[in-house]
């Protein structure tokens, strides 16, 4: 068979972390109300029709030419000739009531599993039973075929801006955009952990330096902040646990303008206020903050020229404070101060600087290492931005899409938050074992918006 | 933590067998019609009270003491104190309309994931949604746990003899029945694996012979007899199909004693009936008989004072006639004439040549053997004695259960089938890459037996 891609270091960064308990898929979860015309059987004649797309496109239709042996130097993808709509595009039910809780349940139940490499690694589930007869779509891909972001937009490619247009073809039935998807600075994360790949090097290289440095003195990596200890860093489990919380952006903005902060200091400040309440509930709450990290565009010292650099910051989670108001002020001096920092620096430093940063990540794999370095931060908190206006699924109106990143070994918790039409949507991602009732974090966040309005 | 039960050797076969493609865990689908006079909320109900028990007993509380090092030389069952019910026991629900064929789907894909071994290898999964109103129970067991007829055993402890009794507590928080359960002839399969694995010995005498005899001869494992190349045997991918056919037994009988055969017989042909058609529609029907591979229980030679010993016999299976009366007449003269040879054998030989039948099953996970031995049979087949009452869980009347047994590299298809009352249950899995079309199977047997009785 001929090969249609190669792999890039960063795609083989992540094929090669890839375990039965850190799986280095993404997903994402969009939820759609039908249109009030919608026939009993709309979605039998959707799904008939999706079924009948037989042809898929690149990326959705490449698998890997060594499916049995991820790290093979001759790795490559491949045209998958037999490819197989069924195995792809399958139909779920939730059981009654259909709430969020059981729809919860089943992504996170559906997220747990490993993608099969023998076949283009990605599925794309139905799933109906949802109170108020309404659908979701829970797509999951693997990173290496394509990034969180990049698979997002290709998949709203599948989606309509008029309740009207209901021929858009499916995502993976359209020929690949005639050029690249431009990033808008929505990959960070991606180019972040690419930027640490290049920069610390193989993981051969990794792992020689980290056992010299495990052999001389213990908890030493270097770092501008010492986060610590907490529950969310430690090996991770194989299965997952998965919720969500839209909030209005209108709300996240009068609290931010009130505190004189940004939007992320606020997201910030309802993850750092779940967080407490969570740990304080398991007797677990560490003395001093968790502390997050965070991708960023940066504009560096010696690029007045208005190009960007992706960069990272670590910011206090001001889980230490009792008072939500002097939690948020924490975050806000904390992120100002990250920030500039970071922008004092120049393009290389501050790659440099971000790849130190990104490194317990890439490390997380090394068995022995977690539990052993001090963590640099608690937990990754990713801000995406989404679609702008009012999408549309063959007439029927997404109502919200929540994204599903990846936890390491190391880093149980993930929480990513992706912008769409008036709302700011959170997925919450963790490790069935190591984050118990990660449910909570998505009530508990919306406590502490009420508490930081009320304040 | 405590030592709660050691691995006997053919629980570590099955834990030194278990690959990504090759999983070794076995099934059992039940389907049950609610009692009239279930109120609305009568499945919410149970399930709450199945979660309520929160402890459970042995086996069914235990897990292993390596779960990373499946082939650990100190490996163990160890009693897991976080036994957590709401991971091992499961909702799921069926999109419309619920028939047997999405309950097929579902059930494949719930039967394609590998077990997690960090917590005791068992999960149950209440499924709803079912036309009527019905639901379905399907639990998956690793076969180093506990073999799939015990458990079937174990599991029919939940169940009733009467709708009127609603107590019986679930199968995992009873105590463990006071003696071994017996096997009357029902853990064949398993008693002749262990068998196998007794005269082979380790994998590792294995893989030296079977080097040294490949380097040699090609397709020279000496068999009684050659089964033809088929489809069917091939190396197997990790996804699998399920489907369900059940009987009246007294259909069966009724054909067993028109044409002077056996039940088992009836059966064999049903299978070789539905095997024809599907390969013949594939454009793949070898010109030689399929034959499939049966455990038996059977009177030795040298032990005329009763006990039995277990062998295993192959059986045409009448393939390459296109008449059914001649296809059930060389089936039940290929069976006859293999109990003849076999209980023609003292113990010692029919344990010897039985073990050479089932060696193939046991040499498959090794790399590159597939594909290079003839096959010494196509497929097994397994006729294993169930219930032969009523049985009720909570007033739910049981209207079937369905056998899922083990594909192996080299035998994509498995067919086992169980008796429930007044009818026989056939359970037919196979590797979904393999064995395209499987549900078809299900289909063809129905119309075998109605050829059969218009013949």
């Amino acid at each position: 068979m001929k090969i249609a891609k190669r792999l890039n270091p960063l795609d083989r960064t992540f094929l090669a972390a890839e375990t039965r308990e850190s799986m280095m898929h993404v997903g994402s979860l969009m939820e759609f109300t039908l249109p009030e015309d919608a026939p009993a059987d709309w979605l039998r004649g959707l799904i008939d029709e999706v079924r009948a797309q037989a042809k898929a496109y690149p990326p959705w239709n490449l698998k890997l030419r060594h499916p049995q042996l991820l790290t093979s130097p001759l790795q490559a993808w491949l045209e998958d000739d037999d490819f197989d709509v069924d195995y792809h595009v399958r139909r779920s039910a939730l059981p009654p009531p259909g709430d969020e809780r059981e729809l919860g349940i089943l992504v996170s139940r559906l997220h747990s599993h490993a993608i099969d490499f023998h076949r283009p690694p990605w599925e794309l589930h139905i799933i109906e039973g949802l109170e108020g007869g309404r659908i979701a779509l829970y797509i999951k891909v693997h990173h290496a075929l394509v990034d969180g972001y990049t698979g997002a937009k290709l998949l709203t490619r599948s989606l309509a801006k008029s309740p009207e247009d209901r021929d858009t073809p499916m995502f993976f039935a359209q020929p690949p955009p005639p050029s690249k998807i431009s990033s808008e600075g929505g990959s960070l994360m991606a180019a972040l952990l690419d930027a640490a790949r290049a920069q610390i090097g193989s993981t051969k290289v990794i792992t020689h330096a980290l056992k010299k440095t495990l052999g001389k003195q213990r908890g030493a990596l270097v770092a501008p902040m010492q986060a610590p200890k907490s529950r969310l860093n430690q090996r991770i489990s194989r299965n997952r646990r998965f919720a969500t919380q839209q909030f209005q952006l209108e709300r996240l903005r009068a609290v931010a303008k009130r505190y004189n902060g940004t939007l992320n200091d606020v997201v910030l400040a309802l993850c750092g206020g779940a967080l407490r309440q969570l740990l304080c509930e398991l007797g677990e709450l560490p003395q001093a903050p968790l502390t997050a990290m965070l991708p960023v565009n940066i504009r560096p010292k010696d690029d007045p020229g208005g190009g960007n650099a992706v960069g990272a910051i670590l910011a206090s989670l001001g889980t230490d404070t009792a008072d939500p108001i002097d939690r948020i002020a924490a975050i806000i001096a904390s992120t100002r101060e990250a920030k500039a920092q970071l922008s004092g620096m120049t393009r290389g430093a501050i790659l440099q600087y971000s790849a130190l940063l990104m490194s317990p990540l890439l490390l997380s794999q090394i068995p022995g290492a977690v539990g052993r370095i001090r963590p640099a931060f608690n937990l990754v908190i990713s801000n995406v931005p989404g679609p702008r206006e009012a999408l549309y699924f063959r007439g029927a109106r997404m109502d919200g899409c929540y994204p599903l990143s990846i936890p390491f070994h190391g880093y149980a918790l993930n929480i990513t938050v992706v912008s769409y039409l008036d709302t700011l949507n959170f997925g919450f991602i963790g490790c069935r074992d190591t984050v118990p009732h990660l449910q909570r974090l998505a009530i508990y966040s919306r406590d502490a918006l009420a508490q930081l309005e009320a304040g």
